[in-house]
């Protein structure tokens, strides 16, 4: 055990701390070493800090684990973050700052130019960002984000396509878990027997960072992949699991099974470095006429494949179709942890 | 109460079957006179032959009259059909042949040339189509239908723009109600915290029949809308209200408040008629930036008034926005009623 | 409309506070004048610091009016409180003590001895208790309070079988709805495809507070009913109505068709004096057998009737049966404003 | 693999059947080699006869595997049965007669005084009754049952405690999954935001069959346990896990850390045994005060293990407290499967 590296978690009491914590209990590479959350949790054991929302017991180290002054003092040097976004603008450049590799799922990085905005599957060269960074020169510390959860989605089911054939036009419609709000999050009141069409500022990421991370690194920065790109995005009664409705246009015409070929043979770096959260296959095609569906399919490898379904033509662009992905596990600490992974495996931790 | 029209209700046991019945308790012009449902319910007191699923008492009146068999004789001229296809194409013909008036939920016969597929706010001349139906010459009856319940909320909001503006292109993505299935229909196992990416040939009849309805009447056939049009339809764990988040392109470029303009002075023939369930309001936009909600919404103008809101750019067409519709009342029910009321304010009935 | 009595409301933004004045907009008695709750809220227009969660409009009187501070200076002198009961505690007194009835939905003063904690059907007697408060010799001012929203169904059904049969003991286990807990209150990740056995003080609330209401007043005091009580308290995800699974055992044994007449054939003050929020039905018996269901029946009555159902033997006690009742309704906004209509008639307003 | 006992499954499209084949998959001793279901489903592949409702894939062996009659001839000798009542009641007697020993989840043969009603943890000696049955004396063959889904977790809770502490009075008001319903079971139009407070014939069963499970084997019969016993059965909108309010009287008074450890400390035949599919802990006191909760709890012991939870008193028996137990494993499947291993270690296949 003690050869793992030691990580620390900043916002560990939510939703995505609480999966951070559950994906790194059996971790080949990595420890959970330090837990920070806010000022009314500092000093209290994890267990009684947290409202634990997982079916998976809180692993036993963890919870008696005291929670720690959001502080990079004392923290160690690869720090996980769950933050909202406003604290994180604050926070994680304190940490890289002080030295620290902040592998961060919140959005308040995101779109800044020298910080890598990160699916190993997909654009694992853009880490090279890292380097520009003025945390890097000064401290060694650096920031690398992975997407929101409705971009990642997207974005694993659109990578084939782009590099195959090349996407012209992209339009999604989402119907995303109430996970996705984090904890309390969405009240019932809001959500039991109704859609909520409206989710405050997730179209304008789901846009903004689609075509970044489907961009090309050039001189140092981030050219956007130059499609057109619009995104409707909806609260739904489900758990977990963002679903989609997709419609694109390609500039090389392809038939159905070429298409559902560069989903179902997609494989990338992690799958070669063997990264110990990297799902064996990073996208599934399923057959049925129905899937995918959240509650029965978000968990395919365990939770960080993504499923596409109901490849058909579309009377305005080229195709439809339907996209799952898990928004607490693909599209929030598992995107992260895999993001740290390719980090270590690259030799920056 | 005599003086009211005698009406008959084919499929009177279904969720629809229940709608036609709770909006014909105290209407002014048509009175209830005979029901018929499938075979075993035949003879038996309505109140215990359905399985009734809607807030208000079944009327006392209609609790205790029995079910007839499903054929013309004895029948009243007047039928409303809420029968499934595949028995509404053979039912709804032999009425129609037989002198009735069908006016018909179902989508049997709603793609034939010669029957009018209607919305009387929208395309209310189409019902010349009457005229040229072998069994109008024949036996004076006729047939009539009302659009799927996902395509009618949809082409409430595009009438007034098609008509300001002209469309050029439409794509639609829904997240529908569980009644829009009938009854038993969709299993509590399939859609609890769950999503059907999937409605049988649902997304096929909003395609064609959005294009029909907002076509054009020439030398006694209807002439599709050129614009192109694409749907992709869901099912959401939502009791009633079919919420659709849509995409247009227009041939006229518009401001936004031309278009909420548009919607809320939209105003027909039902409206001047004053027909008795015509909205006051067809349709209404509402400012709240995260409306319209199906749970909150969908009973707007007692279920007839579409709502409109979240109008914004979209970077791939023109305007987003998001669409609501009751399903069993604007969608269906309440649908093939204002076209009975339209029909009889026209001498048809 | 001048002549109607003028009335304020503590804690109107909240979802009881939406619920008075969704009941008072038409009221014939009462009319809204002055509004206040939170600090944040001081100063607002009520449409833009409410949260609105009914399915009506906020009547458009209402929607302008500003919040008002907390406090009794320009309140009116009959105050609606719905606040929670720890802020409840210190404003109430302030109220009362500064001459304003105060008609409460608060726990905070319920089993205060001299307060009447009141169900006009059951106990209006109790309404004497006001004269030995200090507050109505000082100031002329007073309180009283209905009862928490899981006890009034349950005592509602109780009262007609302990007048004729003499109730000995009671059990009820509840599935209470969430709006019972306020807005936001439960959050959609506790609540989605879950059950919660446990609301903080519940089960204490509905013991207590069904043996006071079914208690007699003695010498200015009440004793509450000598019988035995257990109540045990769970969340389902059900947005309004409270339903219990409740045993009986009576000290005078009766038929089953004697306990459905006491139900049926249950009427009272509020129906003689015919207090506008009576429902004609204090309490419905429903004859199928699955009947009460929250979805179907919790509007019955305008969400004032009970309803019950499922009566059969009991094993261990006599009778078993179900209960269904409106939580927000019956259960809080208009138990309070069927006091004050009691009130009124009694000549205390 | 070819060392496992070869298994057939009746009924193996159901609910329950998919949960057999799921918990079969990796079995140490038993393999599927046979399964049956209805005539339309007869001759054809699993995978396309099972609408499959459970989040892990279809074994890939199985869903290849044809349908076959549903006949003892080629059938293997050990059948799990997961039959609708009216099915069973003619089905496995034929089985039994064949030869087959015939483990049922149906509710068929249940209360038949020769056909053991069983739980390895609370009374495997009642297995000796398999030898008083007419199939075992001609055929060898013989049926051996389970309890039902709500039955089930109540006596598992119960039986340390009868044991010792002796139960004079038990009443237990549950809160039941669809999934107890079978697919389609409960119409999604019925559930959502309801409860409903009747389930056919269930009350009646969870009395007689908690009386006979806890009952003592004597001259060859089971004599139920004496005390009293009332159950009310609802339906809530949760797909796994019933969770249930009950309330005891004990005979001998007892601590609450008593009752506790009881549960805590309960071992039994099958976990010396060491069966694979007993839990560790058949019983988990869980502390919070708000569990056990189905969505989170349910899965405890892989779903074999039944959770208790907020133990306190009842103003009216002794003891109230909250149980929790998965309806489809250890109410159905898993209940069974158990059945079959405590067989096979006894010989008896």
């Amino acid at each position: 055990m003690s050869s793992r590296l030691s990580v620390g978690i900043l916002g560990a009491t939510g939703i995505v701390g609480q999966r951070f914590i559950q994906m790194l209990e059996h971790h080949p590479w990595f420890e959970v070493a330090w837990l920070a959350a806010s000022d009314r949790s500092e000093g209290r054991p994890y267990a009684e800090a947290a409202r634990w929302r997982l079916k998976t017991a809180i692993p036993a180290r963890v919870a008696n684990m005291n929670i720690s002054p959001a502080k990079p003092d004392g923290a160690p040097k690869v720090i996980f973050a769950a933050l909202d976004a406003a604290i994180a603008r604050e926070l994680e450049p304190q940490f890289a700052a002080a030295g620290c590799a902040v592998v961060s799922n919140s959005s308040a990085l995101r779109m800044q130019s020298d910080v890598p905005l990160l699916i190993p599957e997909v654009n694992g060269g853009h880490i090279a960002l890292i380097e520009t960074q003025a945390w890097r020169r000064s401290s060694g510390g650096f920031a690398v984000t992975n997407p929101n959860c409705s971009a990642i989605g997207l974005v694993m089911a659109l990578a084939p396509l782009h590099r195959r054939f090349e996407l012209e036009t992209v339009m999604a419609v989402t119907m995303q878990a109430v996970s996705g709000a984090g904890y309390p999050g969405v009240a019932s009141l809001d959500i039991l027997g109704n859609v909520i069409p409206y989710i405050a500022k997730e179209e304008e990421k789901m846009e903004e960072e689609t075509q970044r991370l489907l961009g090309t690194l050039t001189d140092g920065r981030v050219v956007p992949a130059p499609f057109a790109m619009s995104a409707q995005c909806n609260r739904v009664a489900v758990e977990d699991g963002h679903t989609e409705s997709v419609s694109v246009r390609l500039k090389h015409k392809a038939r159905p099974e070429e298409l559902i070929a560069a989903w179902n043979d997609f494989r990338a770096e992690p799958q070669q470095l063997r990264l110990p959260s990297a799902p064996e296959r990073p996208l599934v095609y399923m057959t049925a006429p129905d899937r995918p569906q959240p509650r029965f399919d978000c968990d395919l490898g365990g939770g960080m494949t993504t499923a596409v379904g109901r490849l058909r033509p579309c009377n305005v662009l080229d195709w439809k179709f339907t996209v799952l992905s898990h928004n607490t596990i693909r599209g929030a600490a598992g995107a992260a942890l895999l993001n740290a992974e390719l980090l270590k495996a690259k030799g920056y931790l």
